[in-house]
């Protein structure tokens, strides 16, 4: 079946397609305080607000009553409205950009609201799409586990005893989470000159092991009350979409400080994500089954399909300062042991409340070979070899003025795609010590 | 010298004598809707918002355009203003309260403003007072560090070589922290049946090493921009006082969970703090040193003077559901490695960016002796000992329908204590199994 088609120019290898309409943040040239709600179409964004402002919701009339959740400067209003309300608007949206649409008064033959709403990409900036109340970081890809541990404890001990039972995971940072283009500094933190020697006496300096986290990050529209589990059927209904994350890591600092609480300043300096957040609909033709899990799961955590994770292809490049780019890493969003839905069931099974704009990131998601690793610590060997890059040039871990890029991107359909576009970050030198 | 004295009639024992003055959230029998800002003195609380809008700080100009912060449902926006501003109006307060007042017209002399704003303690209800940006759990309290460590890995191994050099602490979950009062039910989650049966195989269930752990809590009331540590000399600047603190914890979920990553669900159904925030500078009468740490600290942890912690008595008291009450413990909060500064210095250290309204724990504070311990773990000796109670009962762990309440004061001198009131829960039974 070929794509539909839209009135509106859509790049045929746009990520943002008809079948995608993600939901975003934006300022505009023109109005650049305003933090409103978009969504983004091929190299256009849909200003929501001024959409909404001048009849665009028109002939969704049930939506009438909510459109002011578009003048926020998060979507968390939007997002509390529930999986039922996204589905009907994305659903009208993608009608008013279809070359068939059933109301063409509205935007197709509407020049006036084309210019007020409809943006070009390059006239506006993305910003921190949610409110984030409380952000997770999960440890579901089994591959990057298994690499990790293997380094730290030998093959035979790589997994702990609950890594199959339970999706380990643990709380971070909400507030170091950052939007796709905000530079990163690298942290200064206790680390070790040298590791073997005893007694273990650190310095404080800029990390010398700083790394990248490939991850997907999944946003929660909706929570529960304190004390109420959310039951795995359900739990998918509580998401609200994903975005790709790259959860920047200090290996030195986190080599010390982890035990026995968990990583701490190794991670809290900063988290990027995606700026579009594509709702679960739009993935929903990429579903996959996760990986195959030898371990029985206890009740809670028994999902009823085992294709519920998506085949999502990402992406790792490394553009160096004088910008050769190099691809380091090209994988699947479907090398996970355990889906978001699980995550959500187990995070809530002692009652933990969750609400609207939480972030829940899947852990760092690597493949089986050499090329498809999500961690520069599994791409050099803990740190041991040289990777190559265009130019001539080698990295370990990343230099100042090394930008990291993500990219994930959904099917192969000309005109068809359901992408996230970018996550990227540059490094900056450390501060100077205090 | 004798306390200042108040023409209001505040018990020789209150927590909240013109000393304190510490603030919070409220609701009245009169106004059960509108959350807004208090202060507690003696056996009434001063409401804020019905104090400014008749003119209660028409005395102080410099605060008049800041007003407004006190009809906010958080104490966020006063938190913001920062320390000067709190000094000002809590100066302010103590005078207004003063016997011998210089400001008799506002309050002293003003019937209508006492009966608009002058509220009897037990006419209102309080709220939690901040809303939580990010919580961050420490382990500061060396002995229970000890202690604990003791039992999982030996008394030569107790302490993890970073203990001394860095204050370890984790991410923990903004959204589980509720106000004293609030029922905590017991959380459901995995758990081994037989801890030391292999292959470890756990089963769902309600924990039944339900413990508490004995806490002080800081909340920030200025934070600083991301890549931009807070250096330790100006760390106490960005309190803006303290609470008592309750983190519930599920010692069988935590053993089976934490592994590498550190406590998840074991901590998340629940962390109970008390209501006023106690400023620092109610506190300053009581500095005391923190315990001695004989290894030498790096320059971006050094303080100026040792006496950065507070001699907080404190006290545990178990209520069981037949009503007899047993005092489990009494320490002190000076039982700390680290100050409050040093743990904000070394979380902005690599960067990460620190708020208004950021929730520290200190870990849990134990004495070194038996009857001085912040958790019922530490008392009953990992589980092995019972815990002689009132009634010729015992406990190990808690259950259903045990009230803990933790207490805890400054001073001895009668009128002019400075104390915290309670922070108390109730265990409720676990919900049925999914």
């Amino acid at each position: 079946m070929a794509p539909r088609s839209s009135w509106l120019s859509i790049p045929a290898d746009s990520h943002f397609s008809l079948a995608n309409i993600p939901f975003g943040i934006i300022t505009s040239r023109h109005s650049q305080i305003e933090k409103r709600a978009a969504v983004a179409i091929g190299d256009h964004v849909l200003d929501l607000k001024a959409f909404a402002a001048d009849g665009g919701f028109s002939a969704l009339p049930s939506f009438q009553e909510h459109v002011a959740v578009f003048s926020q400067p998060t979507l968390n209003a939007f997002a509390a409205l529930g999986q039922p309300v996204h589905r009907e608007v994305r659903a009208y949206l993608q009608d008013i950009f279809a070359a068939d649409t059933a109301h063409p008064e509205i935007l197709k033959d509407n020049a006036a609201l084309q210019k007020a709403a409809l943006l070009p990409k390059h006239d506006t900036k993305t910003h921190l799409p949610m409110q984030i109340g409380d952000y997770t970081d999960f440890f579901a890809g089994i591959n990057h586990a298994s690499n990790v541990g293997t380094m730290f404890r030998g093959a035979a001990n790589a997994l702990q005893p609950n890594y199959t039972h339970l999706p380990v995971g643990y709380h971070g940072r909400a507030s170091s989470v950052v939007v796709s283009g905000t530079p990163i500094r690298r942290p200064n933190g206790q680390i070790l000159a040298d590791p073997s020697a005893e007694p273990k006496v650190p310095v404080l300096g800029p990390s010398r092991r700083l790394d990248i986290e490939l991850e997907l990050g999944c946003f929660l529209c909706t929570g529960n009350r304190m004390g109420e589990p959310i039951p795995i059927g359900e739990a998918a209904s509580h998401i609200f979409g994903f975005v790709l994350m790259n959860d920047w890591s200090a290996r030195d600092i986190q080599t010390w400080e982890y035990v026995p609480l968990g990583p701490f300043n190794a991670k809290n300096f900063g988290t990027s994500i995606s700026p579009w957040i594509v709702l679960a609909d739009a993935l929903e033709p990429f579903r996959a089954p996760k990986l195959k899990n030898e371990t029985p799961v206890l009740d809670y955590l028994k999902e009823e399909r085992e294709d519920t994770v998506y085949d999502i292809q990402l992406e790792v490049d490394l553009t160096t300062p004088d910008g050769g780019t190099t691809t380091l890493s090209r994988t699947s969003g479907k090398y996970l042991l355990w889906s978001f839905a699980q995550m959500i069931a187990h995070h809530s099974i002692g009652g933990c409340p969750m609400a609207t704009g939480d972030l829940l990131g899947s852990g760092t998601i690597s493949g089986t070979g050499k090329n498809d690793l999500g961690s520069l610590l599994e791409m050099n060997e803990g740190g041991k070899k040289e990777i190559m890059i265009v130019g001539m040039d080698v990295r370990t871990f990343l230099l100042d003025g090394d930008t990291i890029t993500l990219r994930g991107v959904c099917g192969g359909e000309p005109g068809a795609l359901v992408g996230f576009g970018e996550c990227s970050g540059t490094i900056l030198s450390a501060p100077d010590l205090p």
